[in-house]
């Protein structure tokens, strides 16, 4: 697991989030940071500046089984399954699909209105619009959503437009950072939260073990 | 896991499938045969058959976190929703989605022709249609499928075409008792072969371990 | 036409609604009760109940030339078309199909909230989500939809929200025992009301007489 | 019903085609030849010429309580609509929505190829392309069609294609004129075969006799 | 280009419009009014009314190497193309073609509201409502739009409820004569805004140079 | 507008391309190499390797209008948008909608089949799968098509299967080096060929111009 911004504390976050899922019998699951990323991946200019890193590192690689990139824009997805036979998992493809399996219309909290653009983007390329039910921004850095005191406060304030207005029956945290407000999220809304960095580590796990 | 129909080897051929993910520190996972399920589920009426003896089962039980319900026509998945607060889980639906991570666009095998019809209108139902390249049957029943010595032949002759004139980029097995032909299909084919009931299986213990 | 509740008040209404179309020289229009159905057709596990008594029943008939299932939800429609030569119908799929002869975007009424997202899934998997400008709930119980005095004017209110907020043009009922407040609410709203179960007579007649 | 075409011997066969839905307390159904017409409508521009002479017959009438334009290109409707109060139909909108009560996917017959990318751009306007299994021409003249002995021979050829090819499970005709070919077309095929101009005849009297 | 009213005032509002578009050594852009249109398309009679004049024009000009239909509901568009082996273009066509060069999703400021449901069905025709973020009316007569004061005021207002409220990354404005007011909303709404007529021009100029 | 590959001789084809739409009066087009590209884009590893070079040339610009990306992936097109307020455009983006104002459904003629899976993802994110008739490629390199002798002969073999075989109206030649192939191209199959950095420069003067 890859995370291609250069901020340790997220590595350090992503460990423990998928901690419950390192198996003794099952894969190591090592989470590292992308050395050539910027802090956050808040831009476009962010997301394209670590695809040919991405690549480099998955090139590299000989002893891995299975890559998942670590950030909600699943930057270099395309260009790293091109350079590996391997196969390797986007946190937030993997968010989104198993969302699909808890409610027919999910809901995505971003942390910046200006990703969704993006976003969507992204999902009518995976022709999954028709259960998007929407996409609403804390409008926060990801800095403060990771750290900050009043960030679920805020989660849950978003996610309750996107359950009582916009009709999600599910909510994915459209970042990589959010795993520890998954479960107070959950019990707050009441419906599904998907942490989409472990979305992907089960998806992952189960294409690896089974070979 | 819940195996619908009443065929015992079916279930044992699941237990065998999953076993891999059956991890020490993991959910125990526990393989059952419906017991008023038909012999096996071919048509509407016998996915239609066992939509409440599912919800039944799902209702009974007072110690399990997660249910799959292993059948490629996902019987009674909405109605064993309503019947419990733990996650449900559709081998189809799983199947498919986490085919949607593997390539483009995939192709189904179905065993039999009479099914594809019933198979399309839950992938519109799901929204999925604008991934899917192709589904192809083997015209074999059930049985054969599963015991018959020629069934890796002519599922390596189906998945060629949905490869090559449908341009699938990757394969689910429309059957939940396909699961020993995944690796040597995935071989002969050169592309990913995913088994609904392990893809099933990862995204439960993904929802699970991290509650 | 088979009424899938046991609710025989529900069945006279069908006579009632339907009674207009029951030519001389026209097909035999008899509306029958389901004894195994429940006393009202509210959740999924309703639904999925009555799928299979609705498959023995039309199997039973030798002497019917077209089947029309009468509740909202269409239960039951594809096991038993599986289940005999003769068309089958869902009001449902009737009073949708009917509606966009009448509008370019529709709206639907449904009784309660919660059997929307049940609608939308099968609005989805019939193909025809562009043209649903928005579904909104009385939240009301069938029984009071059927029978309160309050219900027409709960009807106009959530009917103008449709038309007015939503954009739709023309309006179904999304009930099967709404059909005596078709006109007037046409008349309050001043765009088209459908009646799901006179949609479906018409339709069927449609079908047998040119036979 | 309007013919929009000049052709007396088209709405001669109107007439007889929808004769069986004339019931004595039912609606009066009058066939009439629109004297501005081409003498058939196999071009845009023929189907351009007669919007407005149709939205003139319309707004003349005052008797009329519902209009059915009998053409599969479905000229005038919009227009038409505009021009009174009461409902009008179109028999290919009603065909199609007709035939999605049949089966999953439908096939059309046309009479030309030419016309084939006019049907697909009205059928991608009504919202419905998802459930089209294909279309399909005969290639003869629309005299051809309904007068030639090998107009049937050529009918069942090309719905073999449909329905084996493109996975047709009901098939529409795609023209006024080919109502006497139903019977036995569906008696070779096997599957439901819809004549659009039956079928709006029946969708207008569900509209009217409910009024 | 043609403009299908015969308001010479908006044919002289075109002629400004387009006029940095006619480029010394570029096609001559030559602007006229149809004699036989009505004073303004308000509504679908209008707009059918002139689609076989239309054609006639198209088909009497020897010496045009492309067509342009100058009002936003591309009135007879398909006729003018089957008429003339030259390209034909639509103003609504160019229009929101250009717009999705320009963001992810497009707002439309119509004239009036009772258009809207005319538009938004030729854009479903179109395949492209997947891109369109709304539609919203200045209600206003087109004479009122193209010479009243308040005109610009309205369109910015208009314009931000699109924006914000919307989602649209860019505007098109759904009128012929809208050009002068392009760079003054463009300007207080800070996102594109497409003027279709220009837009219909440089398409236009695209394919008659290169020939 | 910047051909992102490193060769040379493709700019020089650009400048002659694109040569008779430099205008006295209009806007000056320069086209120019991309220092940093690779000798050629086959692959999505090549695409992304552009996408942060083209940024930092957008952002050194201190003249130019509007970019137009000369690759018919559109490498960068949407970090290039993030770092300029002038327009860009991109010939695929451009190309694409060219060809839906000449026809209801387009042929793409790749140069390689590898490169098609990538372009669909992308025209899925478009949200113009609608209107695709089919993709097939000339299985050669983009030098061989650039220059070999036989290129044109297999461009119409292959133009011929998507009019022929999948319904195409008109054909996008994938490829930013092909444009002196497109008017014998256009006679031979007889229906519109669109060149996309023709397309892309017509309506970038539209863009331009009218400011």
């Amino acid at each position: 697991m890859i995370n291609p911004n250069s901020n340790e504390a997220v590595t350090e976050g992503l460990r423990q989030a998928v901690a419950p899922l390192a198996f003794a019998e099952g894969p190591e699951i090592i989470c590292e940071t992308l050395r050539d990323g910027p802090f956050g991946i808040e831009t476009q200019e962010h997301a394209d500046s670590v695809t040919i890193p991405l690549r480099r590192r998955v090139e590299a690689a000989d002893d891995v089984d299975a890559f998942i990139i670590a950030c909600y824009s699943d930057p270099g997805l395309h260009v790293a399954r091109e350079g590996t036979a391997s196969p390797v998992f986007g946190i937030a493809e993997c968010g989104v699909l198993t969302a699909l399996t808890r409610a027919d219309r999910f809901g995505v909290i971003a942390i910046k209105s200006r990703s969704i653009p993006r976003h969507i983007r992204y999902l009518r390329q995976m022709g999954l619009m028709d259960r998007l039910a929407g996409e609403r921004p804390l409008e926060m850095s990801v800095a403060e959503s990771a750290s900050g005191e009043g960030t679920l406060d805020r989660m849950i304030a978003v996610g309750t437009e996107l359950k009582e207005r916009d009709g999600a029956g599910a909510i994915v945290m459209g970042c990589a950072g959010m795993a520890r407000h998954r479960r107070p999220l959950e019990q707050a809304l009441g419906i599904p939260v998907i942490d989409p960095t472990q979305a992907a580590v089960a998806m992952a796990i189960g294409t690896l073990v089974v070979r």
